[in-house]
C-alpha cells in the first residue's frame, strides 16, 4: 500500500522519530489540551520536508485543494472528522455552501471540489456549490477531471441581503475553498449570522506567512520541552522583509543581510549535528500561494543580482498580486524518494483530526528545489494507519512509524494556524 | 479486500438498500440530531442478520469484545472516535483504568483487551488495566494469543475509598469490558467522583434484552418513517415471558402461546413479501451473552415438550446465572455465506462511530441457526469504506453500499441503547 521510500536516514532523525514514538501518550495528550483552549482551523494541509536529520512543516494551506488525491480507503477518516468538526459549529445544520476557486477548466481542480462536497454530504448535510465567478451567472453544471457532474451557482445574497447563499438554499456555514488571493470580494463582508470556514483573515488577502511562522515558533517550542529536544528539529529558521520592490529594486539590501544572516545560523546548527548538506534559504512572498513566487538561494550574492526573468518571476504572485512583504525560510532538503523522484510529504487535516496525506513528487528537481511547481504528480498514501496509529512493535523506520512523526509536525502547524487565527482576528 | 459474498438477493432488500443509499444525506442528519439529544453508550457491537428481504439487528453488545477481530487498516477510525469520545467525558484526563472479564486464559479475550488498550493510549490517555477477578492479587504479566504482555493489576479503593484505580493510578474513568453477568461487585458501587464506561446498569446484572428491543421498536418506527418503508424490514418481532423455571416446567405455557403467536405475525408478513422460508423464533435467556441460553423454535409445541438435556441448557446461562425471564425473538435467515458458510455480520461502534467490523462465521450452522456458538470463527472485515461511506457511483450490492446499510442498521440498534441506558437509568 505504501512505496518503497528510500529515505537516506541519519542518526538524529532516527533519534526525533524515537522520541516522537516513545512520547506518543503524552503528545496525544498535549494535542488534547491544546485544542480545549485553542480551537484548528476547519481544515489545513500542511508540506513537509524530511532532511533526514530534520522534519518541518514548509508551508500551512488554509484552503486545502487536493482532497481528490487522498486515498480513497480512508475517506472514512475525513468524513468522522467532519461530522465531529460540523456537530460543533452547526449541529442541527442541514445546509452548507462551498465557494471554490473560480477556476472552472481545471478539471482536477473540480474533481477536488466534488470529492470534498461528497465527505460534507456524508456527514447529513446538504451541499450546494456556489461561486464567486462571474462567469457563473447561473446554475451551471461542470466536468470533472474523472467525468462527474459538478453543479456550480452563483453565490448570492439572500432575502433582506444579510445572508449569502444560493438561489432557494440558505445555509448554516459557508465552507471557502477559494484562498481569497484576490481579496475579500463584496459578498462575503457583513455576513455575521451565518459561519464562514475558515474565516476571512485566513485568505491571502490578509494572511501573512511571517505570522503563521512565528505562532509555529511558539508552538514548536512548546513542543520541543515537552519532548526535550532541539526546537530546530522540526522548526525552520526564517525572517522576513518589507518594502520590497523588486522591479525597482527597492528592499535589496535587507533581503541580502537576512539571507546572509540565516544562511550563517544554519552553517552553526549544520556544524553542531555534523551535517555536510549546502544551506540554502526559500524567499518567498509573504503572502500567496500556489508555489509561485519562491526562489531559492544558497548566497546572499544571488539576490542582489537578480535578472530581469528573476524580478518578474518574483514580482507578483497569483490574481497578480504584487510582492511588497518577504518570507525568507531556512531550505529543508528532502531525503524522500519514490522511484528516484525528489518527494515531499502533504499532510491533510480537518478539524484536529489527520484524515490522510500524499507525497509531492517532482521528477525534474532537485532535493533543495520547491517542488510545488508544473512536472509535479501525487502519489496518494494509503498512509498506513493514517499518520495517528504508530506501531509500538515495529521498527522506527517503518511505515506506520514514519508517517505518525509525519502526523505530529502536520498538526503541530495546524496548531500554529489555530493561534495565528485567533490573533489577527479583526475586532468584533 | 473484501471477501466474496454469494449474497442471494431478493428484491425486497435491494429496494431497503435503495432508499437507505439515496436517503444517505437525510440519515446522517437524523443521526446527527438525535445524538443532540440521546447520548449513545461509549462502545457497542451489535450483531446483524441479513436475510435478503430484512437486515436487522439480533443482538446488542454493550461490553463488547473482539475489537483484535477488526481490520488492522481500520484503527485509525476507532483511535479518532475514542478521542472524541474522551474529549466528552474527560477532556483533561491523563489515567484510565480498563476492566476487563476475569478469564485470564482466553488468550484471545487478552488480545482483545490489548487491543482496546492500544486504541485508548493513542488518545493521549495513561492506560492500565485493573481486574475484578480475586486470583489476581498483585501486578500479573499474561500474554496475548499473539504473544504481546498484558499487565494487569488488582482494581482497588484508592485514598480515603471514595475513588477506585489501581497502586498509584488515579483514573478519571473507568472503561468496563465485563458484562457483570456475576452482579455488581462491591468494589464499582457508589463510584460517583469517577465517570464509568458504560453505566453500570448495562451490566446483564441489570439489562434485560427485552428493554433494549423495546427502545429498539420505537428507533425503527422513526427510521421507517423517515425512509417511508415498512419497520418490520429493518425490526424482528419479539415478546417476553416472565417467571419461566425451565427444571421446574413453570411457564411454558407463556412461552407457547407467544411462540405461536410471533410465528402467525411472521407468517402474515411472509405472505405479504411473498418469502418462502420457514418461519422461526429464537428464545432467549433475557438477560446474558454468549450465545448461551438461546434456542431456535419453528413450532410451539417445541418448548412444550424440552427433554432434559434442552431444559438444562436453557436454564443457566453465564456465570451459572439461573434464567427466569426470556425473551422471543423473530428469527432471521442469514442469506450472508463466506466460502459457503453461514455467516452475519458484526459491526463495531465507539462513541456514534461505526468503526470497523467482520463477519460471524460458523461452518457447522444453517441460515436459521444461532451462529455464536463453539466452532464459529471471525473473518475481519475491511468493510471497505468501514460502513460509513456509501458510494453512490456504485451499485447498490456493491460492498461499499452493503456495508453503508450496515453500518445503518448497526447505528439504529447503537441509538436504541442509548434510549435503553436512560430509561433504565438509577434515580441519581
Amino acid at each position: 500500500m505504501v512505496p518503497h521510500l528510500t529515505t537516506a536516514l541519519h542518526g538524529p532523525l532516527l533519534e526525533l522519530e524515537q522520541r516522537i514514538l516513545d512520547g506518543n501518550t503524552s503528545i496525544e495528550r498535549w494535542f488534547r489540551l491544546r485544542w480545549l483552549t485553542h480551537e484548528p482551523p476547519f481544515y489545513c494541509s500542511v508540506d513537509l520536508r524530511n532532511s533526514g536529520f530534520k522534519l518541518a512543516p514548509v508551508d500551512t494551506n488554509l484552503f486545502p485543494g487536493g482532497f481528490n488525491n487522498l486515498s480513497a480507503a480512508f475517506m472514512p477518516l475525513a468524513v468522522q472528522a467532519a461530522t465531529a468538526a460540523i456537530e460543533k459549529i452547526c449541529p442541527e445544520a442541514k445546509n452548507l455552501v462551498l465557494v471554490p476557486e473560480n477556476h472552472t477548466r481545471n478539471k482536477w481542480y473540480l474533481e477536488n471540489v466534488a470529492t470534498l462536497a461528497a465527505i460534507l454530504r456524508q456527514t447529513g448535510l446538504e451541499v450546494r456549490i456556489g461561486s464567486l465567478n462571474p462567469e457563473i451567472s447561473g446554475p451551471t453544471e461542470l466536468e470533472t477531471a474523472t467525468g462527474k457532474k459538478l453543479r456550480v451557482e452563483p453565490l448570492k445574497r439572500l432575502g433582506s441581503g444579510s445572508r449569502v447563499g444560493v438561489e432557494g438554499f440558505d445555509p448554516c456555514a459557508i465552507l471557502v475553498n477559494n484562498d481569497l488571493s484576490a481579496g475579500i470580494p463584496d459578498i462575503l463582508k457583513d455576513v455575521n449570522e451565518q459561519v464562514l470556514l475558515p474565516p476571512l483573515h485566513a485568505g491571502w488577502a490578509l494572511r501573512r506567512k511571517s505570522t503563521h511562522f512565528a505562532a509555529y515558533d511558539e508552538v514548536a517550542a512548546e513542543f520541543a520541552q515537552l519532548l526535550q529536544i532541539d526546537p530546530w528539529l522540526v522548526n525552520p529558521y526564517h525572517a522576513r522583509c518589507g518594502e520590497i520592490d523588486f522591479q525597482a529594486r527597492a528592499g535589496e539590501e535587507c533581503l541580502a543581510s537576512n539571507v546572509s544572516m540565516l544562511l550563517e545560523k544554519i552553517r552553526v546548527k549544520y556544524l553542531e549535528y555534523d551535517i555536510k548538506d549546502t544551506p540554502y534559504v526559500a524567499v518567498k512572498a509573504d503572502a500567496g500561494t500556489y508555489g509561485m513566487g519562491v526562489m531559492m538561494v544558497r548566497d546572499a550574492a544571488e539576490v542582489r543580482d537578480l535578472n530581469r526573468k528573476q524580478r518578474n518571476k518574483m514580482a507578483v504572485v497569483k490574481e497578480g498580486l504584487a510582492v511588497t512583504d518577504v518570507i525568507i525560510q531556512e531550505g529543508v532538503h528532502t531525503v524522500e524518494r519514490i522511484e528516484e523522484k525528489a518527494a515531499e510529504p502533504v499532510v491533510y487535516m480537518l478539524d484536529r483530526y489527520v484524515i490522510g496525506g500524499f507525497y509531492r513528487v517532482h521528477g525534474a528537481r532537485a532535493a533543495d528545489e520547491n517542488l510545488n511547481a508544473p512536472g509535479m504528480h501525487f502519489v496518494p498514501l494509503a498512509f498506513e494507519a493514517a499518520c495517528t496509529v504508530p506501531d509500538p512493535h515495529a521498527s522506527c523506520d517503518a511505515p506506520p512509524n514514519r508517517f505518525y512523526a509525519y502526523g505530529v509536525v502536520a498538526r503541530l502547524a495546524l496548531a500554529a494556524a489555530g493561534l495565528e487565527l485567533e490573533r489577527t482576528a479583526p475586532p468584533e
